[in-house]
């Protein structure tokens, strides 16, 4: 039985100092201390990207997932996974720089157009006189009757959480404040005069991506993002509604991680903009089905058995404070609708921010994800069409034996040459994994330069394959410049994943054009969207098989357009009307239920000839 | 240090056995196992109404209290009050027929008109298919088509505590039930086809009452009363309202403590009738502005302090859940608009239910209780006119020494005679105390009888007038004729605060005669409401002045008719539309700031002469 005493624990090279009790994993106590550290299991023993190097110390002895994962000579030289290792005394952890998240690259940015704002609250500052034995009107009506004055306004309401606060703000700031109003509602009130901002949210499988907005400009005032707190309930969405169904007390254990996230994000936000929570009135998230359903708390044991059906699809506005966001005190958040099961309000957003809801040429609108959604609009068809496929993590990084996050070190674009491989890392640091786009690239140049064949197998005569703990693989980087002193590797098992993915994307982008009856020469632009697709080598995702070759198609990546739909439809009441359109009038198509399912599927995971 | 056992306790004569932890007053205990018993004080050992006698076991000694309350031979003999009680060991106690609340007379029926009821919300029995692969619309949406294709109803929205309950009850239910829907709203889905129904609650300082109500019919299901829990924090509103600004935390103790209180009674109410919670789906709670500001959480400090002003005085809608209620799960309660810091949405209710908004006569609304208020209705005036005046419990039976709540055994009626007191008991059970009326009565009585001057002082020299602990004191049934084995007495203490409260209430009425330009011959009708008043001998309220000589008006006793605009606005809109109007058309009288308030409240004190 451990004792339950604390233990100092120094992290180097960064000198941080934390304290680590001695049930709790270095993973956890470190996050719990705000250093992060990479994972893509979320602590689960599972991707071996949170190693680190015991310097000195006692900590528990290696665990089976440990012994898995790191080789004998690793463990000999003290190295764990902290996600398996507990204190045991004061210790001193070397972190290598790869198991580090520092200045992950955030992929929320994006070339699409900016619109009009047009937001559902606006700001209306007032100065009130005092009350006096002649006029002991109650503080609402104080603020009413100021509102009707200064700005014609009349008929509000506001909820008890916002009346409580007058009667303080009010005698704490001279009677001058600014009221946030919501059509007949006020939101919020704050001291003075402040301006409306909104909280705009992209709620990933795997990442969350976040925007604080003015409200009244629809300027960007900061982003920022982080993992899907989940993802230690199961990597994948469906994983995760069964731990739900067969937890009573699941879903709102889910729900309260992602709570707790989200309202990190906007005090990350709302710190660097060194703005007030009151001022946060509105906000928009969005997400697949299963994320909102999460989200919600509402019931998923039907969304995980066929026929997968919603609890809701419709748009939902839910109070902020039941999602436990610290926000203005009557803010609301907006959910958009969704499309179907497996096709939600993130696809919605992406389609909005795409504008492929407008428009007359022949587009595909492609987010690859944990899940690929993929909308097509056709002239002369009145509804657009769209299909999610399961294309699993591994563009993500995970799964992949050296994937990892678009960080500082990890490698985005390869070059297999005669005699090498030339490399290009993020922040030009020595190489230590592969980020999505590395591996399309890596595997695109494994294909051309016939180290693997057109089934993906490596080629094992080749003398550049090396054969090692998975079966043949090929290194890009040896352990003598890498920056984690290991082999930087693509194995075999990784190439098979990437198949499964590809392949699953190519079905469903297949299967989309001949429902809709559209020939592939007649498309004319692919808008690629998601992080993964804003840093992608199109030519080798081609190369590859990832997209079918398609003679007039231009491409266009975009970038993560879910989160710049949130941001419209936060800044824009004409926006969400406009989502509520594409709802209703998107069909959605189920692939797994399609003829031939199945073989497009594993003619997707061939390479092309 | 007591230890943590629990001890069983037997009640005798009435054979209930309850298990008391040593750390809970017996008057606790009792109550947690559903024995109420009588207190005015609600268990802080000033009232003495919960004398219980220790027949076998071992007790705490008696406190301070018990010393001053009871005397040395009931001590002695193991007479206890169960409130200053700890069990120390199993024990028999035997509870005095008049400290078990046994059948408290219902004082919330009335002599009011009936309206026609025009709900807020409708019921709309719906059966649904059930999805299939070919069709997957999400559950909420199913059921806005089906509400679409049966009543014709369109853009519906839900809280997602109604969504959540969508999956379970269409899977449990063969996809038939009843939606119940307020406006735009789904409030609640419930199984098969059921009514509607409504909560009304009179939300007094004292006492609270409530009805079950259903609201397609307006009939009444069910009926209930308790006394409020806030008691314990002081038995007036100010003493609550300063306790709560003293308090960082006693906001939300005061507020849970009338939430859990108001769950009992509808508890109770849907026992009673053998309807589900999820019927109930809508309510009304009216209360004095310090008492809806205590329910709602809002800040008190300012409505504490001159200019006593309210945070809200329109009308507020709140989520049955903020309340924890337990109703349908997207109910919502109304609380109606008041008229100043002191004169509340009560009062307002019995404005509505006295139809004193309507109609042509120049009348006078009294609600007695331990605030009274007073409205005028004048021809000519556009608006009414209100005060509200401090009248203490004192009609209520608080502060009075053998003053108790209207239940078996209470003197209702009393006549004095030459040579003894003729008098009428409730359940014409043995007499144990004084009822409001009987305090009226006797008071009435003791001055015609000369027993005391018109200043109220008792006639030492006669020899019916006693000396007792309190002074002089007035015998009305002797121990051995009594119910409790105790002298039944009035003493010049109770004379004196009864005193007080006439002095309050006829200070308001001159005043607002006064303050219209209402010679007092002009009155043609005065509405006595309150269940303290309903029960009153006009006569002797009169004899003792706590009403003026009106030689025109016809008296007219209606019951509680807070409760019951409650319940008007309960099952009408219009309803709720004339209490805005009756808000905002009512002007409020300060009565202490007015000139001679002083004098009037003095002169008001003394008996007609």
């Amino acid at each position: 039985m451990p004792d339950q005493k604390a233990f100092q624990v120094q992290f180097q090279p960064i000198g941080k100092r934390i304290v680590a009790s001695p049930d709790v994993s270095l993973f956890e106590a470190a996050r719990e201390s705000g250093l992060d550290l990479a994972s893509a299991c979320g602590g689960e023993g599972n991707c071996g990207q949170c190693r680190v190097m015991v310097l000195a110390g006692q900590t528990t002895p290696p665990n089976l997932d440990e012994e898995f994962i790191l080789s004998e000579l690793e463990l000999q030289q003290g190295e764990r996974l902290a996600c398996c290792t507990f204190a045991r005394s004061d210790l001193t952890i070397q972190v290598p720089r790869e198991s580090l998240i520092t200045g992950q690259r955030l992929q929320i940015g994006s070339n699409l157009r900016e619109i009009a704002p047009d937001p559902m609250i606006h700001a209306y500052p007032v100065t009130m006189t005092p009350p006096t034995l002649e006029d002991i009107r109650p503080d609402f009506t104080r603020l009413m009757d100021a509102l009707a004055e200064a700005h014609g306004l009349r008929g509000l309401v506001a909820d008890t959480a916002v009346l409580r606060t007058l009667p303080a703000i009010f005698r704490d700031n001279r009677w001058q404040v600014t009221a946030f109003v919501r059509g007949s509602e006020v939101v919020g009130v704050v001291a003075g005069e402040k301006r409306p901002l909104g909280f705009a949210v992209d709620l990933g499988t795997t990442k969350i991506a976040a925007y604080l907005v003015d409200l009244a400009t629809g300027e960007d005032l900061a982003s920022a993002g982080a993992p899907n707190p989940q993802i230690g309930y199961g990597e994948d969405v469906i994983s995760r509604l069964n731990h739900v169904s067969r937890n009573p007390d699941g879903g709102r254990v889910l729900a309260n991680k992602v709570h707790e996230t989200l309202n990190e994000l906007l005090d990350e936000l709302v710190y660097q903009t060194e703005v007030s929570f009151e001022q946060v009135v509105d906000a928009c998230i969005v997400g697949n089905t299963a994320m909102t359903h999460l989200l919600l708390q509402l019931p998923v044991r039907q969304l995980a058995t066929a026929p997968y059906v919603a609890a809701v699809g419709t748009s939902v506005t839910v109070p902020a404070a039941e999602l436990g966001l610290t926000m203005a005190p009557g803010a609301h958040v907006y959910i958009p609708p969704c499309i179907g099961g497996f096709v939600g309000a993130d696809h919605v957003a992406m389609i909005l921010a795409c504008d492929l809801d407008e428009g007359n040429t022949t587009s595909l609108g492609v987010d690859i994800g944990t899940n690929t959604e993929i909308a097509i609009r056709k002239p002369g068809l009145s509804v657009l069409t769209s299909a999610s496929c399961a294309s699993g993590p591994a563009f993500e990084g995970a799964h992949i034996s050296d994937g990892m996050r678009a960080a500082s070190g990890a490698i985005e674009k390869v070059r297999i040459t005669e005699t090498g491989v030339e490399l290009t890392t993020i922040d030009d640091a020595p190489a230590v994994g592969l980020c999505g786009s590395g591996i399309v690239d890596a595997t695109a140049e494994l294909y051309r330069s016939g180290l693997i064949n057109h089934r993906g197998r490596f080629d094992k005569e080749n003398g550049r394959v090396g054969n090692g703990r998975f079966g043949a693989e090929f290194c890009l980087v040896p352990a003598a410049q890498s920056g984690s002193s290991r082999d930087v590797l693509i194995t075999q098992k990784d190439v098979n994943e990437i198949q499964l993915a590809k392949g699953a994307i190519h079905a469903g982008l297949q299967i989309l054009l001949e429902a809709t009856g559209t020939p592939p020469e007649a498309v004319e632009e692919v808008i690629i969207a998601g992080a993964f697709g804003s840093f992608l080598n199109v030519q080798s995702a081609i190369a590859m098989g990832l997209f079918p070759e398609l003679p007039r198609a231009q491409y266009r990546q975009v970038g993560n357009a879910a989160v710049i739909g949130a941001k419209w439809m936060l800044i824009s009441r004409h926006a969400r009307q406009r989502a509520e359109k594409i709802a209703q009038h998107t069909t959605y198509n189920e692939l797994t239920t399609y003829p031939k399912f199945g073989r497009k599927f594993a003619l997707g995971m061939l390479f092309p000839e």
